[in-house]
């Protein structure tokens, strides 16, 4: 964690636009006059739709630009003309995630124990519950635990509550880590695509609620668990990560949750490092996820 | 193959039936009594619906019931006693099937080289395709090809036609092989537990036409094959085997497709496998895969 | 967790003996005559060795051999006469384990997180290690946390000490979570098939140190963690569990630790798992692993 | 296949230099500024050695340097300025494949099976075997077959005969489809990067003879194969694909080699669609696999 200081500071660029000659070219000659050392560069181009992606990662060491001012330089020399979407972060830049959870703690547990590891390097100072039993798990490591309950009848004020909560943490995205409560439309679109879910399922069988019972009804040789951005309709937002795991006949529904719970903490901490780690592009429901 | 002979003939009984005390044990010791040696048994109990699997395979050596007899001596020994629904197949018995295929050729293919390899200790004498294109890979191998063409207004023609080819072959099991016609209730009625076909998405995800289509459009990161008994609904048959191929941003559908091939055809050669091994017995919608 | 109490009491038996006719059939006659339903039975016969292996498991509510006598009952009247090698183990028995471990931390964390959850039907009363820093996770579980520092000199003190902990604290059976230090022979065969280690290869390839590095220098397209039972020669016991994980030419050796981790850690407590259900019976150096 | 004819050509190239400052801008602008479309761009940066990979491919259509001369302008604007390595290939170019197959079929007759269904973009003009068996099934696809017996006496004579064959057949690589004899090094050599071999094992684990009987003597619960270029040094070379299949203590070695040879048929066969799509680059003993 501490080493952090000592490498050098990068600038992440991921960029989205229409597909034309010369992106690459064009991309690299503005970081390469300029001073930059390119140490990554992935490009995707999605011939149905003719749309360019691109992760760009260059040494900031020599770069000529000085940092609060890339962003307008790279807007006007690039962005504007190649009509290009684009997303810019420094290395040295510690994303902050909060964690929604309910009771179901396996996920969150993972997420707390690769925090302790200092496994990630980000910031988590907030976990918000509907449910007040995981509080000591979580203040115990030095994070705040914020209880709020949710019924029908105060879903709003919840709501308004937690927003406040993120800007308050400066919240750069959310985890819902077995959060079983379903988020508002308006609450969603505050943080398009940066609200990460498990599903316990993979998608798109089994959405909804209660997947493993219905994969043991259906009678499924595989179970899986997927993480996908929040979008507002139910389990159906971009996939970033899924993984499966095999069963048999002799497991019953709690043989199916038992072995699900390790798909989901797997799944799950992987979407979240690509997240944080920049590398995932969402273009209409599809993420491009560089470096898989 | 021409081993066969010489090892020692195996009675393989499977059993489902009420649950209830002291079953292994009744089975055990009416096979043990009569000079039996049990060389394999699993037994599995569902404990939600209360009902007793069994597989049991015993050397015949010095077995005292004759052959001819045993069914009927287990009968009225165990089976009506015990409500038991039951099977019994000898190991010197070769299944014969029938495959039915369209023009996809990759699962046929992959049938045909297991074929000639020896690899499988059936008989195969009879593959039907409503298509001409793959008849010379079929009679290369010695096996009859029958181009049986289906249309809207001869399917019912064309299904009598089948069924009489495979009583006329003694075909004791159907494979859909990639066959892309839909068969009627009836015909699916009259083999029942006794068609198997491949699926080319990981039911229940993506039913229907056009699987890896679909798996493109809702950007998943896991494509996979079903194999299964076919039933009257279409793809909700008692799944015998899955698998699944992780896939990436960079793979288009006609990567999908690419990739599906290797599954499908693996899936369904081990779903083959598991049924003229008589390991599988379905409960409901459910299997039980013996040995798995 | 409380429910335990309130389920029926099973008894589990497991047996190893030289295979013969009838071992089946002896065994369910001994449970049912005495009154015990059958609720799990496997067997297993290994025929190159030519050597039977069984595993079943009984209600013990209307079984007519009282507890305390049941082991010298089954002793005289199946076990002698037939040579096994059996162990006999009752359902409402949680059975102690132990932790070894030293400075990484990711598999004690997941232990931990199961046992916080109480996700695993255990007690983990003690955890040892050769550093004193993950005390504090530990004792704020209620388990007490002994700091034993072992060097080439003390080494047979730390294990005398550590041999001492385990009696005291009536331990069944030994976990090292990524526990640095070589035990002795005669440590180890104090607790036959009751240590179980975890190592961070697909074992036989990579044994000893730095798994990880081999593997990168070697360019291996997966890489795999391996739970097994620790004998005298080091990564040479029979294997519990296996599982591996892709990795392509950008993942640098850091990666392959990063994503290590998390096979290593479900490998473990499937191990784990595995063990503390009684499904595991070692023979030579292979393992049967019932219900896998 | 035919729609080759109608698809733009490309020319597709792979670079492999010391890490430098602007090499992908470099690349890219050659390629732009002399009228190129980058249709697909993939760099990877081996830090460790500090050493540069790159594949991309153009659309050649209003490419302004002619194809017979690409190469030289290549090499002198860009490779000998930047100490590259590097190979160029046109996509309307179908490579050449031999097979070398001795008695084991499976792996033959999954390359046969796509070969017929046009599955692969490439030309399969030769198979080489040490015996007759197969003759059958690839003479009767208009494959020549031509059985060179093998034995310690004649093997130089044997090898002459190959290499003969395979300049004379115009092959540009060999696939050893489980071929069981050992080459020698001066073979090897004359066909560098250009011989891919199907092991049945997991490598490190288990090289050389009979690795399912030795991976079952260890008791080990995966399986796995192995492709790799075949390098003077046994079951050494660089790996380009490996897969794995769980096995439980029930399977025996004949179980393990017939979920083995499904593995090894698909590892194979990946790894020639990688060699042939010229996604593969060497560098010591390690592959870069483009677009994996």
């Amino acid at each position: 964690m501490a080493v952090q200081g000592e490498a050098p500071v990068s600038a992440i660029l991921l960029i989205s636009c229409p597909d034309q000659k010369g992106l690459v070219n064009t991309v690299t000659q503005f970081i390469y006059t300029n001073g930059g050392n390119v140490v990554d560069l992935e490009q995707h181009v999605d011939r149905a739709e003719g749309r360019f992606f691109m992760r760009v990662a260059w040494d900031l060491t020599d770069f000529v630009i000085p940092r609060e001012s890339l962003a307008d330089a790279f807007n006007k020399a690039l962005a504007i003309p190649h009509q290009m979407d684009w997303q810019l972060y420094f290395s040295d830049c510690k994303p902050r995630m909060a964690v929604f959870v309910s009771k179901h703690e396996h996920c969150l547990f993972d997420i707390l124990a690769r925090y302790q590891s200092h496994e990630w390097d980000i910031e988590i100072p907030l976990v918000i519950s509907n449910h007040p039993d995981l509080e000591q798990a979580v203040t115990s490591l030095g994070i705040d635990y914020v209880h709020i309950p949710v019924n029908k009848d105060n879903k709003a004020d919840a709501e308004q509550q937690q927003q406040q909560l993120l800007e308050q943490y400066q919240i750069d995205f959310v985890v819902l880590a077995r959060y079983m409560q379903i988020l508002s439309d308006d609450f969603i679109k505050s943080y398009p695509n940066r609200i990460i879910n498990i599903h316990h399922s993979f998608l798109p069988a089994f959405p909804g609620a209660r997947p493993y019972h219905s994969a043991y009804e259906r009678g499924v040789k595989i179970i899986g668990a997927t993480s996908h951005y929040v979008t507002a309709e139910l389990d159906a937002g971009p996939i970033i990560e899924q993984d499966v795991e095999h069963v048999r006949h002799t497991d019953e529904v709690e043989d199916l949750v038992r072995k699900g719970r390790d798909v989901e903490k797997v799944v799950l901490s992987r979407a979240i490092w690509r997240h944080f780690n920049h590398q995932v592009l969402v273009y209409g429901n599809r993420t491009v996820v560089f470096g898989s």
